[in-house]
C-alpha cells in the first residue's frame, strides 16, 4: 500500500448527489477546484485524489478516500492534515463532514515512535509481571497552588499509592507555580517515597509551550529531575510531540495531553474523530495518551474509545504501544467499568476521585488502588469495600458509575 | 483591564441550569474540579475565573467569563489556549459550547504584531494612494506542476494584474515541486513581470512545517528570492506564525492560510469562532490572514466575518492592521459583493475564478482587476462589461453572486 486512506462520513446538503460530495472531496485536497480550469496537466494525474467506496450510514455516508504517497511531504504533519483534514470542512455544499480514520502507508511513516511505551514504563513503575493498570492523578487545584504545597500534594497521591502524576494542563511555568521551584521540590518528595516504599512515581511536568521552544524545555525539565514530561498536543500543534520525542537530550517518556479536542472531536458528524489523533500521537512518538473514559465527566462514545486505543496498541509498524490514559471525573467507583471495558493496559487517572476524598489525597489514592486491586483479584468493589476503609468512603461518596 | 474576558456560547443539556453550566465554565478553566476538594487554598482565590455576565441567546446562553492575568503564563499560546479553550469543550452537561471572542489585556501581548501589516503591504505594491483592493491568486491546480509549469501559471497571472500568488496549502516542499526550483523559477518569471510593467508581485511560498523548523524554512525561502511566506495556522500551530514573525533573519511579509479551520469554527454551537483566531494571529504577527467570503464555495455567515475584518483592523495596542484575504470559490462576478459588504482593504483571491477564465489565467486575472476597476470608479460590473471583454466573458461564464 503506497495510498494514505481517508475515512469520511459526511451529510450533503439538500439536493446534493452524494456521489458528486464524495468526489468534491476528493478533488478539493488533491488536484481538483471548484471549477474547471486551464492549467491543469496530465502528467499530474497520478496525484489525484480517489473514492474508493461510498455508502449510506444513519443520515449520512461514508467514504473512503485515497490520497497517493507522493502528494504528501514525508514527515510534514502540517501539511499532512492540509492533506486529509483540510478545506474540506468548509465546503458549503456539504452540511458536515468528520474525518474518522486515516490508515497511513509506511513510507509516510519516518517516525520511530514511543521511545518507551507500555512495556518501558511498566518497566520504571514495575508492573511488568502483575500487568496492573497504572493510577496516575493530576495535581489539583489545577493551578494555583505555591511549588511546596504542590509538592505536598503530590507527596499525599504518591504514599497513598499512585504510579503517576501529572501538572494540570493549564499549569505549566507561571510566577506562581515556576518549573525551577516546583520540580525539585515534587522530585525531593517523589524520592522520599522511593526510599520508603521503594516504589518510583512518576511526574508528568507540563512542557507545553510553542515548537521552537518546547525541546529546550523539556531539557530544562530533566535537567531540574522531572522523569516524564507533558505536551499538551493540539494546543502546541500535534508535532510538538515529535520534537521531544525525537530530541536525543529527552530521556523520559512523553505523557500527551489533548486540551481543547472537545471543540474537534465532539460533534459525531463534523470534525475529527480520535482515531487519527490516536494514530499521529503514536507515530510522533506519545508514551501515553489521553483517550477518555466510559464512566466520567466528559462526553465519550464507547465503542469509538475501545477503538482509539485499539489505534494505540494494535500492530503498527513495529512501533511500541501508546499507553492509554483515562481521565476526566473518574473516581474509585468508576474503576470497574473503565477496566471491563477498556482492559487493563490503562492509566486511571483521577484528580477530583482522589483529592476529594473526605479523607484526603493519600486516602484517595488507597480507594483507587484498592479499586484496581478488587479488579485484579476479581472481587467485587463492594465485597471488597467491606475490609478497605478507603474504597469504602470513597463509594459511600461517590457511588458507582 | 487586567483579567482576559472570554465570551462563549453555550447550550446546556436539558435540567441543567445555565448559571451552574457557566460556573462550571468558569471553575473547570481555572482552580476548580468536577467535585469539592481538600487540597485547595485561601492564597490561591485570586486566580478564580468569574462570570461577569449570562444572557439567554436563540436555544443557548451567551456568558462572559474573567480569567485573572495572572492565571497565564506570558507570551504561551498554546497556554493560553488551554484556559479559554481547554476542556470545556468536553463537559458532559453541556451539550455545546462555542468560544466566540477574547479581549486580551495588554500585559498579555508580549508580540510586536505584524512587521508590514496592510500599510506595509501597500507600500511595496504601490496602493497606497489609491487604496484599491488587492487582487491575488493561488497556483492551480493545487499540486502536482513542475516548477516550470508552476512559474508560468504565476507569470500568467502576474501579467493579467494579480497583486500576490501564493501557493496552495498542500504544496509545501514535495519532489516534484522543490522549493528550492520552484521559487527561482516563479521569481525569476515576476521579475520578468516587474521589468516589462513596473509592478510588484508578491508571492506567497508555503513553508508550512512544525514549529522548530519553520523558521529555517522561511529563511530558506526568503534566500531563494521569496517576497512572501505563507504559513498555515491551525495544522501548524498558532504559534508558528509568532516563531516566523520573531525570526530577524526574516524580512517579508507573512500570509497566514487557516486550513482545517471549518473543523473547528464552522458549527454554529460548538467549538470556536473565527474571532479568537483573528486576534491571535494578528498578535502574533501574520500580514495576512484568511478569513472568508461572502459569496464563494465555502460556508459563511456574513455578519460574524465583517466583525472578524474589523477584528484585524480595529485598535489594538498600536499593533499594526492584518489585511483580510477573502478566498474560496470567488471570482469576478463575486467582487462587487465582496468590497460592499467587507470594504477595500481586502485581498480578493480567487484560484479557479482566474485560472478557469475560457481564455486563460492572464484573461482571468484581467477580469479580476476590471471588476475592481468598475467597483472604485462605482460602475456597475455589467456597464464595465460591456468595454472590457475579460469581464464579460467572466460575467457569462460564472454569472454574478
Amino acid at each position: 500500500m503506497t495510498d494514505l486512506v481517508a475515512t469520511y462520513y459526511f451529510r450533503p446538503k439538500e439536493g446534493v448527489d452524494p456521489k458528486w460530495a464524495a468526489n468534491a472531496i476528493a478533488e478539493e485536497q488533491t488536484t481538483g477546484t471548484w471549477t474547471s480550469i486551464s492549467t491543469g496537466t496530465k502528467y499530474m494525474q497520478y496525484l489525484d485524489g480517489r473514492v474508493e467506496s461510498l455508502e449510506k450510514e444513519g443520515s449520512g455516508y461514508i467514504c473512503e478516500v485515497s490520497y497517493p504517497a507522493d502528494i504528501f511531504e514525508t514527515g510534514n504533519i502540517p501539511q499532512y492534515l492540509s492533506v486529509v483534514a483540510g478545506n474540506l470542512f468548509g465546503l458549503s455544499k456539504i452540511a458536515a463532514v468528520r474525518l474518522l480514520d486515516i490508515d497511513i502507508p509506511k513510507l509516510l511513516v519516518p517516525f520511530h515512535g514511543p521511545r518507551f511505551g507500555i512495556e518501558g514504563i511498566r518497566e520504571i513503575i514495575g508492573t511488568t509481571q502483575s500487568g496492573r493498570p497504572h493510577v496516575g492523578t493530576i495535581i489539583k487545584p489545577k493551578v494555583g497552588l505555591n511549588p511546596k504545597d504542590t509538592a505536598e500534594v503530590a507527596y499525599q497521591a504518591a504514599i497513598g499509592g499512585v504510579d503517576l502524576i501529572k501538572d494540570d494542563e493549564t499549569l505549566t511555568n507561571q510566577p506562581f507555580c515556576l518549573m525551577e521551584d516546583r520540580i525539585p521540590r515534587v522530585m525531593e518528595r517523589l524520592d522520599q517515597v522511593a526510599d520508603d516504599t521503594g516504589r518510583t512515581v512518576l511526574y508528568a511536568v507540563n512542557i507545553s509551550t510553542s515548537g521552537d521552544r518546547i525541546a529546550e524545555r523539556a531539557e530544562q525539565a530533566v535537567e531540574l529531575g522531572a522523569n516524564m514530561v507533558m505536551v499538551d498536543a493540539i494546543v502546541c500543534g500535534l508535532d510538538a510531540v515529535r520534537v521531544v520525542a525525537e530530541d536525543t537530550r529527552n530521556r523520559v517518556p512523553i505523557h500527551v495531553h489533548r486540551t481543547m479536542h472537545g471543540a474537534i472531536t465532539r460533534n459525531r458528524e463534523h470534525g475529527i474523530a480520535m482515531r487519527p489523533y490516536c494514530r499521529f500521537i503514536r507515530m510522533l512518538g506519545g508514551d501515553q495518551l489521553h483517550t477518555g473514559t466510559v464512566s466520567g465527566k466528559m462526553d465519550h462514545d464507547a465503542n469509538e474509545l475501545i477503538k482509539d486505543n485499539m489505534a494505540l496498541t494494535e500492530t503498527f509498524y513495529g512501533l511500541k504501544d501508546t499507553f492509554p490514559v483515562a481521565s476526566g471525573g473518574l473516581h474509585p467507583g468508576g474503576v470497574w467499568s473503565e477496566l471491563q471495558t477498556l482492559g487493563t493496559d490503562l492509566v486511571l487517572q483521577a484528580g477530583g476521585g482522589i483529592h476529594g476524598h473526605p479523607r484526603g489525597t493519600a486516602a484517595g489514592a488507597m480507594a483507587m488502588r484498592q479499586a484496581v486491586d478488587a479488579f485484579m483479584e476479581d472481587i467485587p468493589l463492594e465485597v471488597y469495600a467491606q475490609t478497605h476503609e478507603e474504597l469504602q468512603i470513597a463509594l459511600a461518596t461517590w457511588g458507582r458509575s
